[in-house]
């Protein structure tokens, strides 16, 4: 489980006497992190003391721990990995949800936590920021539920730790928890005589078995696609995947939770699949295949439209990031690049290939005067899409209908298609303006899920970042509205109205914002939007007439849920 | 373990096929709770539909589930008790640090969770919210830690286990949680034949040794002292307190976590101890005195000014919620109240008693023209303060301060003296205002901390709330710059400058502002304040000229500090 690369500090060429917070640093700063975000707090202060020091990372302030972590995990789909620093019990306790979301989503995340003095916590003190039962480990085990790894850092096993937690971040793609005590942060480490270990490898006999058996399979297959999900770009297989699609000559479509997982300006992209609820060629084509090659599935009702997906598994080839099943049949010890190639090379190539008649937004709709509607405003965005856009879409209503939007050549999708935590949305765009400083970032949201994070807004401004904020106000929690069929008019899916074009003012910054009522408006609004995203941070709210206006996508499935409950009465 | 009282629906007069929903909110409202916050989910939507059929109880949306849980703890804090719902996984994860703060502060909280369909759950679907690794049980246990109990409610156990977890809330002062699926809520549950279990008593003979000795050392004492913490708020023991200070003629001093537990327009109150960072006079008086009777004391470094605080324990009498310390020795099973009763009578009565010869701001000082400063704002907040004011206090700068300002009878002073979460304070105000709605609430708030939970002044504005909300404007956070005696200057305790006085305006409601420089701007804000808090909720912003600007108390904290650091180089 150690290091398979040679101690930091003799790389970078430093003196052996380097301290434990630097040492950390240095290991951030090797894996491209150029940005560490948290809430500084006395337990973190010799932390951050270290951080503020150097010259090619940063410390950026969130305005709280929740934000300042879904911040990182957004960062960290971009740039491969990300960090947060937060303070003992109030501030690591205040980033659970974000760190049990980057679990979740597959987010590799360093959490570093800053603690008390060594000897306070041996003593037990009474400490405040504690529980007051003299229990210091208690948030660590805490974080044992939600994240891949947790350590104590000390000067002994920093050298040792440091370089696991990071590993199994990045090989397992999930979040990791170190904390140390703020007195250990300047002590020198103690070096040890690391010897690299063996990288791991593919078995070859066990992806020879795997092959063949998916050789045999297309033997008889007439129509095979291939279904992107949300581990393709965790595990950066989108290159593979797309040269084993041209290669195989099929169709491609991704999941839910795939989105942006394979170019969607594409010849052989035909959409995004979901099941009953999504596009009907789409799901006529992937449902008709006699073979199905999913790369980097996670088979949750979100992908799979509450479970009303016919997948059927026997025609199903699922590619793992580290193994492969093949029909009911598991193949260990793969990992997904090499059987992609292996696939590649396999020399399957299809004749016929049903390319897509059209996406279901690729029609601008709806008169410049008439109101602005789901059915209008969804194929506006498709089009002001540019290649290498970063969109950014909170969990709502939105979710559903970007889902159905295609992407530009490029781009970045960046939603939590699982986890689904509202509030993810302006703390994402912040990170993602932070990771990719050069490209334009997009942020969709719902106004019920702005109201949760919304002092992001603030670190955006203070960080001179320039997103496209779409706020969609339709009165209250629509979504909900959509999926509770048990009940009416529920009072607690009101929520109060803000004045969404005025917020950048409080926060002290300046932004281009309109509020769009009309088709001609939202045209408007977009393309000066596009101008003005120069150097301003735009937002748009859009205010739909109908609160219960909502992609088809919603409504079909609202009469899923319908049926359903009828059923059980 | 059982319930003591009979079962409820019987007592209430209904049917017997109640369901679980239903049951639980009647053991809530039984409790005297009439307000529960969270936040909804598609998993708490039946609890939710419940609650919103029920006349006597209502659902308080909280901006955030972090708010919704803060505000129910300042609820719990007057009300007795309180209660959070929230959805699985996302709404839960988001509301850890309130629930361990709940735990740090012991305050009682019923935290009821909305959670998956229980197939769905046992089948181990992949359903959003959850990590995806099947796990239903992983975020009960996250709780485990930071609760003092959890629970799976089934129509079985329900009537078993939901008074069990409000017994242990309000016996431990602890939060508990409770998650029920949400297929569940609408089950009949089964009905069991309960016994009243016995109360627990105090141990007689235990009791009988614990006052003789203490009258041993009250023998040969010269002066008492009567030390109030935060346990004789939480288990109600004031009255019992006071008592016992009037009857054994005794001054008394409140500790630091502990304000607000006794009369501070009461002759015999002397001050809040504070050690050597405190008021002098009472800190000679308190360290002077050859006994001291603590009632309810957590051992903080908080209350113990960085454990400078010098309290000998052989001269020590503690009196906790279940057991008395006397010098060294321990008696268990006595419960506070009949410890103080049973002091109380055995005729101590001190001759002399020093009585405070005034409080640290009970002189207003500074001119009318001067830029206010600590030295000239506290005086002025101490005088403004009414009779049965609730006082809620973030932690800051403010807390510092606060601690010394002279509370008028009937005062609740409202703090996570502990825990010291920032954030806390405003959703705090927020369930103040709920819990007692013909009470004013009064808010003391650094910028800050106000930046992390701003939200939930949205909430106030829509529940018609009426706060006066003192913000203090001192560029950053002041308070991280005393506690850092490291460094100088660092970056990340700036925070972003916001225009404090313009969010009524985008929240969409109406509010009483002043932004003040001057004394004599600050004195005509209140004064303004004072009248138009009857209809607006009202936002004093207090701008200070030194961003360094602080109440003794910290300055005296932070050459201790400087002083330990030197000794450490
Ligand atoms: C942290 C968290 N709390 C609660 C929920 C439940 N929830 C899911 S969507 C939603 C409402 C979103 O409303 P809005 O952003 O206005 O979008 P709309 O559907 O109205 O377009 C809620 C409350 C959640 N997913 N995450
Ligand atoms: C959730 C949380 N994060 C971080 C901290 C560390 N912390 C304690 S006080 C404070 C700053 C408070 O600043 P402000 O509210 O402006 O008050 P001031 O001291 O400036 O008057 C911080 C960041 C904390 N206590 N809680």
């Amino acid at each position: 489980m150690l290091s398979s690369k040679p101690a930091i500090s003799a790389e970078l060429g430093q003196t052996d006497d380097i301290t434990l917070g630097q040492y950390l640093l240095d290991c951030l700063k090797r894996e491209g992190i150029q940005e560490v975000f948290g809430v500084p707090g006395d337990f973190n202060f010799t932390l951050l003391d270290t951080l503020e020091k150097q010259a090619d990372i940063r410390f950026i302030n969130g305005r709280n721990e929740l934000n300042a972590a879904y911040s990182a995990d957004a960062y960290a789909r971009l740039k491969g990995i990300g960090a947060l620093i937060t303070t003992f019990g109030v501030g690591e306790m205040s980033a659970c949800n974000a760190i049990a979301g980057a679990y979740s989503e597959n987010v590799p995340l360093i959490h570093i936590v800053g603690t008390p003095k060594s000897k306070e916590q041996r003593e037990k003190k009474l400490l405040h920021h504690t529980l007051m039962n003299g229990d210091y480990d208690v948030f660590r085990k805490v974080y044992e539920n939600i994240t891949g790894y947790t350590v104590i850092l000390t000067p002994e096993n920093a050298e040792l730790e440091i370089p696991v937690a990071i590993r199994i971040a990045k090989e397992k793609k999930k979040p990791v928890y170190l904390s140390v005590a703020i007195d250990l942060v300047m002590k020198p480490i103690l070096r040890h005589n690391l010897q690299p270990t063996d990288e791991k490898k593919t078995k070859e006999n066990s992806l020879r078995a795997a092959v063949s058996h998916v050789e045999e399979m297309l033997d008889s297959a007439r129509s095979v696609v291939l279904l992107i999900d949300t581990l393709t770009i965790r595990y950066g297989l989108q290159n593979a995947a797309m040269r084993l699609a041209e290669e195989m000559h099929v169709p491609v479509a991704s999941m839910m939770q795939g989105k942006g997982g394979f170019d969607e300006s594409h010849p052989l992209y035909i959409g995004t699949y979901g099941g009953p609820f999504g596009d009907k060629e789409v799901c006529g084509i992937v449902e008709g295949a006699d073979c199905v090659i999913m790369v980097g599935h996670v088979k949750s009702d979100v992908n799979m439209a509450k479970f009303t997906a016919k997948l059927n598994p026997l025609n199903t080839v699922t590619i793992q990031p580290q193994f492969v099943i093949v029909s009911e049949a598991e193949y260990e010890n793969i990992y997904a690049e090499d059987m992609l190639d292996a696939l590649r090379k396999s020399g399957f190539r299809q004749r016929e290939t049903p390319s897509s008649k059209g996406f279901p937004y690729d029609v601008v709709r709806g008169g410049q005067d008439e109101l602005i509607a789901a059915s209008s405003y969804y194929p506006r965005i498709q089009q002001m899409l540019k290649d290498s856009d970063i969109v950014v879409v909170e969990t709502g209503t939105f979710s559903y209908g970007m889902s159905q939007v295609r992407l530009p050549k490029g781009a970045n999708y960046i939603a939590q298609g699982g986890w689904q935590s509202i509030g993810y949305g302006v703390p994402a765009a912040f990170g993602a303006c932070l990771a990719e400083k050069d490209r334009r970032v997009l942020l969709f949201t719902g106004e019920g899920s702005l109201q949760l994070t919304v002092q992001e807004i603030s670190s955006m401004l203070e960080n001179d970042c320039k997103p496209i904020i779409f706020v969609l106000n339709n009165e209250g929690y629509t979504i909900e509205k959509y999926l509770n069929v048990k009940s009416e008019n529920q009072k607690y899916n009101q929520i109060p109205a803000w004045e969404y074009t005025k917020l950048a003012d409080i926060f002290g910054g300046i932004a281009f914002t309109a509020k769009v009522r009309t088709n001609q408006e939202l045209d408007e609004a977009i393309k000066q939007a596009e101008t003005e995203c120069k150097d301003k941070l735009c937002i748009i709210e859009m205010v739909v007439h109908d609160p219960m206006d909502a992609p088809e996508y919603l409504q079909r499935m609202r009469n899923y849920l319908e049926e359903q409950e009828k059923l059980q009465n």
